[in-house]
């Protein structure tokens, strides 16, 4: 019998990992609240507002009916937009039952509460918690689509749901490993798009290769204090959901919050750059939320500081970046870390 | 009085950080052994050779004769590359007197004695070695010399002469950090080559953003468990000297190394890659010294065995860098670290 998988929204990166579910035999039924796409997923096998061009596999169709997509659902993924999690896991959930794996692929904190997506989840669905994960990992959707080969982490509290989980997801292409930090894995997802953001601000500037690796690098600086003050181990940072999703997402031309950074760098308006964009533009919402964070964590985070003070108080994104590069601390390991046990030899 | 300072060959780097000390008011005479080069540096103020459509400072002017170069000089830069760099010290060693700054900006191991650059030097001038410093982070000599934000770590023995010799470079434009440990700062530099050839090498072969990003993740782990047992600190790894210079090599248009790979991705020969750049490419040399180091120090490094084996061996690029993809462990702090003490909540 055919395994069945339920996709809750029909984004990009939703659409991706339906495909990676497919070509592992499962029958996926996405779920979307906009009938025409659904229509055209189960007529034309095309999702053309996120992925133009591409055509799905026929184990994938779509319906608008929850109740009909968590039917039966061995595994259920959930991708909808940071602000939309809650909303979507509340509509599901007269549909769950026990034994359900739960895994969600969503990088940002939910708006106001400041909770991680898993926080979120549980919150709605305290049944859920043994068998729920996160997917995250430098992983564009038009490449894992195309079957390029591509590396991620599946996160979760309990090792025996990290490994089916695994298990459901992996292929030659797709490959999966098995991490026990949540938090550090949901953070990382989460502030890496902070960063991206302003990279694209400083390419936009016209700043070069070098500046871009110093953003990056005290980025990821930035991105484990938070994290290990969040509970979070410091080596997920220096994995795949860590560094590695953070290069992807400040290097690759697929990269929205990239692209979105770029635009206000070139000098257009918070608005007019969101409106542009046609999708959710993550990093955005994900900076006020780590503003806040970082002071309820009492931990400095001049990146975030200064893409706040652009995106909310509208400070010239040049003086930003200037300020950026100028104010750093003239010993390294200070940077990188705050209480490094490093001495000189001599 | 104007100080002086000397930059031992006229390569790119040497010549890009020439112009910063030339910025930092230092008259600064270059040492070359081609005469041509210097007369054009004398007489056009050009070194078409490493850095075409450039017009370099006034303040820079070259020579052939290793005792003019070294007369009076304050501060000896040192920017051979790491095969000619023993010969280049013996050089200079008759013209050194104690108190002056060496530094060196060279990013490999000396062939065959698998020595850091810095070993190399004090085996030929023990009496500098609390005046030596290391000189490395993301740093394009193409963006330097345009004066584009960059920022790069002094690693010395001695908190003083890192701190001169941080003064010495340090202009709006060139951030200086300082960091005790010389032997991550130099590890770092040698070993981000390796990876820089291994991503160029899988996006020749039309592997994507997903997998470069998954590649470096692996590499920085690599690069940092070699260092660590060669006593680096595990900090510097994910400072400008480890991660920022890793990103930049990576993904930079400017890279020599990543566009080495690239072409033996194409399926060129080693021999016609090496003769088409027309300058060194480190990271090949570095992949035969890392290889040998890791087996004296008994550390895993599966993407430097991979490259050594299609560099030295002649196996196929495609069939590398599918052993690399497919042959990770399933679970990412293995992975990441050896051993991690991180442990599944239920």
């Amino acid at each position: 019998m055919t395994k069945k998988a339920a996709v809750l929204v029909a984004g990009s990166w939703g659409t991706a990992l339906a495909s990676v579910l497919a070509d592992n035999q499962y029958a996926v039924q996405m779920w979307t609240r906009n009938e025409q796409q659904a229509n055209e997923i189960n007529c034309n096998h095309t999702n053309p507002r996120f992925l133009p061009d591409v055509v799905l596999s026929s184990a994938i169709s779509a319906t608008t009916d929850m109740e009909e997509a968590m039917q039966d659902a061995e595994l259920v993924l959930v991708a909808a937009p940071s602000h939309a999690m809650r909303e979507v896991v509340k509509q599901c959930k007269p549909y769950y039952r026990k034994g359900m794996l739960i895994v969600h692929a969503t990088k940002g904190f939910e708006p106001g509460t400041l909770k991680r997506m898993s926080e979120v989840i549980i919150e709605e669905l305290p049944d859920c918690r043994s068998e729920l994960s996160v997917l995250s990992g430098p992983s564009h959707a038009e490449e894992v689509i195309q079957k390029s080969p591509t590396t991620i982490v599946i996160a979760s509290y309990n090792k025996a749901s990290a490994e089916r989980t695994q298990d459901a997801f992996i292929t030659p292409y797709f490959r999966v490993y098995t991490n026990p930090d949540m938090t550090g894995v949901e953070v990382g997802g989460a502030l890496k798009n902070i960063i991206a953001v302003c990279t694209g601000l400083a390419n936009g500037l016209g700043l070069g290769d070098n500046a871009k690796a110093a953003l990056m690098t005290r980025g990821l600086a930035e991105m484990g204090r938070l994290g290990m003050a969040m509970g979070a181990h410091p080596l997920t940072f220096a994995g795949l959901a860590g560094v590695g999703d953070l290069i992807v997402t400040c290097t690759s031309q697929h990269s929205r919050n990239w692209r979105a950074g770029y635009m206000l760098g070139q000098g257009k308006a918070l608005q007019d750059v969101l409106s542009s964009m046609g999708m959710v533009v993550e990093g955005v919402k994900t900076t006020q939320a780590a503003y806040q964070l970082s002071r309820l964590y009492k931990v400095e985070m001049p990146i975030t500081d200064q893409l706040y003070e652009v995106l909310w108080n509208g400070k010239n994104p040049k003086t930003a970046v200037e300020d950026l590069m100028g104010r750093m601390k003239t010993h390294e390991m200070e940077e990188v870390a705050h209480n490094p046990n490093v001495t000189w030899m001599e």
